[in-house]
Order: C-alpha cells, then sequence, then structure tokens
C-alpha cells in the first residue's frame, strides 16, 4: 500500500509516471529494449529527449530566444558551475541570501572567485537573520553592472518562497534563480530571468538530473579556456546536452512528468490545487492555538515547504511515530533548523494534506 | 519481444534486474513509496546504497584500504576532476593514449592543467596511430616521480583491451584507469591502482553514476582551494557521496546488477562466459576469408567491443537493415572508425552472440 510522502526531495512522484515507467521497463514502445539500454544517440532516445524538451518548453510558456539543457551534479552544481561561466574578470555577482540554499550558492560562488578574477557578494541576509521572511532590499542595493544577480526563489529548508511581485529591479543586471523546489508549482515569467535551474528531484522527477533554462545571448559568449567542456553552457548547448552520455533515463521520467502535468491542466492548475493544499496545512497550524508553529511572514510562506515548530519538542518523536502509523512519512524537519516540515510538491495529492491536517488535528487535541 | 542489443552504452541489463525494478516501482519492500521517491537520508535508502557498495566491494574483492564513491558526471568529468585534484603545483601527469577516450582524458587534463601549475604530456600513442595494437613503451618512458599515470585499460571505440600483464611498471608513480566498459568483466587486481572509475552505462547501470574506487591515502591530501566540494574526492568520501542528493535511482539499479552479478559467480564466472562470447565473434571474423575484418593485434582484441569492417563498405546499411530485422540491434561502428561494432557486456546473454554469428556467416555467403 503507497504511503502519503511528504520528502523534501527525492520526492513522491505521480503514481501514472511511476506504473508508466514500470510497463515500459523492458520494452519501450515496442524497440524490444528498455529505456535505460538505449545509445542516447538512437532514434529512439532522441524521440524521448526532444519531447521532453518540448513539453517542457510549453508548459513553461518559454519564449524561443530561450535553451533547455539537461545536466547532472543538481542545483549544488550549478553553485560552481553559473560563476565559472558567467562570473567576469574584475566582475561582481549579487547573492540575495533568504535562506540556506541561497547561503550555500553564495558560498561555493565565493570559493571558484579567484579563479574567474571576479568577486561575490550578499545583498541582503546575514548570518544573523533566521529567514523568516523575505529580506528587505532596495533597489539601489543592486550594481546594474553586475554579471549577475542570484536568487533562490523557494527555499526548501526555511518554507520562505518568492514570488514575481517581490522581485528586485536590478536595472541591467541579469537575474538567474534557483527554482529547484517550486519550479513548475505555478506560472512563472521566465522572462525575468537570464537563467533558471532546478534540481529535479522535487517537482520534475528522479535525482541526478538538473534543469536549466538559459538564454541563448548567455551561450554566445566563450567561457575561460580553463573550463572544463563538460561545465561550459556553451559547449553544453553546442552538443544539445549530448556531450557526454546524459542520465537517459532520469529525463525520460521527466518527461512522463511533464506529460501529466499537461494532462492535469499545466501549471495554472497546479497552481489552484498547490493554493489549497498550502491553506489548508497553514490555517491547521495558525489555528492551533500555537500548539503547532510556522514563523514565516505570511507574504513569504512557501506553498512547497512548510516547516513548522511544535511548542513541545519532546512530543516530536511520538508525533512523527504515530504519523507514520497513519500513513504520513518524511515529516521530520531538517536538522538544521529542527521541528517538523511537510512539502506539498505537485505530485502530492491534495488528500495527503487532508489526512495529514486531520492527523494534526487530532494529536493536538490529544496531547495539547 | 526482446531483441539482442549490442549498444556500447547505455547497453543492455539483465532482464532480472528490469523485471525487479519494475516491480519495485511503486512500493519497496513494502515501505509503501518507490526508491526514486525516497529521501536519500532516509533509513530505506542508506540501506540501498550500503548495501551496493558492499556488494561492489565484494565483488573487485576490494582491500580495506579503498573507498567506493558514487558519483556523478560519467567519465568525462573525471577526465577533468581528476587533474583538478591531484596534479601538482609543478607536478606532471602522464597520459599512455591506446585509444580515442583515453586521448580525450589527456585532452580535458590538458585544458585545466594551467589552473593546477602543473603540466601533462603522452607517453604512448600519437595522432597517426590506428590504435590497432597496445602501446609500445619501455620502463624509462615513466618519470617515477608523476602525480600519477593515467591509462583507459579497455578503449570502447577501438576496441582495445589492456590486461593486467600489459600495465606498464611505473615505479612509484601511482597508475588511474578508466575501466568504463571492461569493469567487472573480469577479475582485476585493484592493488596495481591508486584509482580507478568508470562510467555506469557498460557493466553497471544506467547512465548518471560514476563509480569511483579510490586509495584512502588519496583522500587524506586536501585539494586546492578553489576545487568546488563536489568535485573533491576528498570532501565527498567525507560525506560518502553525499554532499548533495546522489543519483538514488542509479545506486539502486546498480546494486541489483550487483547482486545479479553475485547469483551468476561473480567476475571469474563472467570472464568465463565473456572469454567464449568474444571468441565466438572473433572466429567469425577472422574465418570469414576477409569478409570482415578486424584489425586489433590479438592480444590487444577487446572482449567487450568488437569493432570491424566490411570487405565491402557499401553493404554495411544492409547489414544494419537485416540484422535488425533478426532482432539484432545497435550494431552500427562508431562515426569516428565507420564500420560495424558488438559490444559483449556482462549483461549480453551468449545465446545473443550466436545469434549474431549465425546471422554474420548467413549474410557473408549470401553476399560474398
Amino acid at each position: 500500500m503507497r504511503v502519503f510522502n511528504f520528502s523534501s526531495g527525492p520526492a513522491v512522484l505521480p503514481e501514472a509516471v511511476l506504473t508508466q515507467a514500470a510497463e515500459d521497463m523492458l520494452d519501450w514502445q515496442g524497440t524490444g529494449t528498455g529505456v535505460m539500454e538505449m545509445s542516447h544517440r538512437g532514434s529512439a532516445f532522441s524521440r524521448i529527449i526532444e519531447m521532453a524538451r518540448a513539453d517542457l518548453a510549453d508548459l513553461l510558456g518559454l519564449p524561443s530566444d530561450y535553451a533547455i539543457l539537461f545536466l547532472q551534479g543538481g542545483a549544488t552544481q550549478q553553485f560552481s558551475q553559473l560563476p565559472m561561466n558567467r562570473l567576469k574578470k574584475r566582475g561582481l555577482a549579487q547573492y540575495v541570501v533568504t535562506g540556506a540554499w541561497s547561503a550555500k550558492a553564495l558560498e561555493a560562488a565565493g570559493k571558484v572567485a579567484p579563479l574567474t578574477g571576479g568577486r561575490v557578494e550578499a545583498v541582503a541576509g546575514d548570518e544573523e537573520s533566521d529567514f523568516s521572511d523575505l529580506p528587505f532590499f532596495t533597489d539601489e542595493a543592486f550594481d546594474p553592472e553586475a554579471d549577475y544577480v542570484h536568487l533562490c526563489t523557494n527555499e526548501t529548508i526555511h518554507g520562505v518562497e518568492m514570488d514575481e511581485a517581490h522581485l528586485p529591479n536590478t536595472q541591467d543586471a541579469p537575474l538567474v534563480a534557483d527554482m529547484s523546489s517550486h519550479i513548475l508549482s505555478r506560472p512563472m515569467d521566465i522572462r525575468r530571468y537570464a537563467m533558471v535551474y532546478a534540481g529535479a528531484q522535487k517537482n520534475i522527477g528522479p535525482s541526478g538530473l538538473t534543469v536549466l533554462i538559459v538564454r541563448k545571448d548567455w551561450l554566445e559568449e566563450t567561457p575561460p579556456d580553463w573550463l572544463p567542456d563538460l561545465l561550459s553552457y556553451q559547449v553544453q548547448a553546442r552538443h544539445d546536452s549530448m556531450l557526454n552520455t546524459p542520465p537517459t533515463f532520469a529525463i525520460y521520467v521527466a518527461g512522463l512528468v511533464f506529460q501529466w502535468l499537461k494532462a492535469q491542466g499545466g501549471v495554472a492548475a497546479m497552481e489552484r490545487v498547490n493554493i489549497e493544499k498550502a491553506a489548508l496545512l497553514y490555517a491547521c497550524i495558525d489555528q492551533s492555538g500555537g500548539f503547532y508553529r510556522n514563523g514565516v511572514a505570511s507574504e513569504a510562506r512557501s506553498r512547497m515547504n512548510v516547516p513548522f515548530l511544535l511548542a513541545d519538542p519532546a512530543l516530536i518523536p511520538l508525533f512523527l511515530e504515530h504519523a507514520r502509523s497513519a500513513g504520513l512519512i518524511e515529516l521530520k524537519g531538517h536538522k538544521s533548523v529542527g521541528g517538523l516540515r511537510a512539502s506539498l510538491y505537485n505530485a502530492l495529492p491534495i488528500e495527503a494534506v487532508r489526512v495529514l491536517v486531520d492527523f494534526m488535528t487530532h494529536f493536538a487535541k490529544t496531547r495539547a
């Protein structure tokens, strides 16, 4: 029997996708071979990757001056790969720090900055911040000459989400966003960004795949000589993400997820459900009389990742044990912030949130 | 109906492995969730990765002073990652060039060498070589002070395999081998190497996973400050390959392959079948009266990848078309060398080679 899986990633996938993947395992569409066994340069896999790319572009409403790359290494690899490709000699990259992941991106960029001869700086967020609100920044904080300004538009650990209305005005400085944990959960205007990237293992598919969406003018500039081809956006784009063998099966599963999303009505339809799911859970927390608590300011609360605390932290092991018995798993909070966390990605059905909220209400009543 | 798949990679997988993966897809061992959906830090996936590691160590007879890492980016990433980690300032890395892949490794290392302040050089093989034999080298060609000597012990494109008897004596210079296309196909003494790596998509599992086996003393030295943590062997080892989310499903499938290999009797048993498979195909080629031709010197012929030419290259499209009708696919040679190629990895049953040889004999008779 399937349980309700609130994991922050790798995360629940649509049952229809998993069923299809199981059915195709030994023989994809009469080819006599499974997707995992196909040459990445053969016609069958070419169809798979092209369809995945086209469906993703369609879901995002992607303008034709953007390219989609399928890479490896997760978002973490992009933390280094981005400055290696785009931080210029004597250049500057600015990082808006809204939680643990944007802080990691800044740190990784700082490590490779000396290679490029550029530098990086934080424009908002500091080590004392508890990341319970969107950062306060004025437009003056941004250098219009910056090589780029980096954001993490949904912070998986701190449960902080930045919607488009809160994006900074950086004038000519191009925006880059790590959207790993909320891509495809709501309509987004990709034109606001020069580049967007996402580790697949939350809203897209299996781990081991990174989706990169990049404006084509960024691919025209040749990166430094010392940059390995595998890490060069320009070279990867020129080879259609096939400089070497890509993670073929992960791309195929992502493609099934894209088809599933289209069948659900696309990202606008997903957003309606995601708003409802998040509203149910935050209401349960806020109406618990302090038994549960989420400290994030309401306009910054993530629809995807909902961290919350118990007034009595000693009850956490019991909560997790009873939740597991009720078929609700992966509710433990990230070790750096403690407490509990429920991730409500696209593939998590609203039924799961209803069961969780009923469980939480009952647990609060019996333990308060 | 399944076909016989001679792809050089991604390549055929054991049917038993695919069947198990399909069965587990929605619910792994009663957890109520599929492997793709599991948190990489949870207890279920921990069991999966630890068992994969233990089974691989067992299959290789790995001494306890070696570590196994599960990384991303394929062998190609290692072409850059190795010198970034191990090529010292004013250091030297020597590359034995036996075919296309060792040549690529040398080229990629040359690109990043300026970052480290070291240099790289070829000890054997040059651009005029047709890579039809193992390179001639004397022990004097090797610098005992070299940071490492790199080899590709099986060249997938040129069909050249180096067995342990042909390994150079490099004195104190540590050996590193790209074993992507023949790891686990025969017993190997890992003690001969400081490091061995392999892209998974040939003899191990799905693409998107790289297996790295490294002597632990190599993990004690701290790499340069500018090296991204994700690319540091030391940091990856300290985090047990979990610095960020690893390619969990690929690791799980690799683990199923390791269990399948153990059930077959391990690498010694695989070697016996692999010798027989290769002998069948080479005999067919050599006894075709020149209709088919493999130009590799007999002591250098790969058991895994058998490239061959037709005396009349104009027959190739017909050969491929008839082969496909006979249920034999992916026999086209690599574009850089032309002709045909059959890859005979562990998961390819000997029955496939018998059918191929019968087909080739019949084709030669009717077209000679």
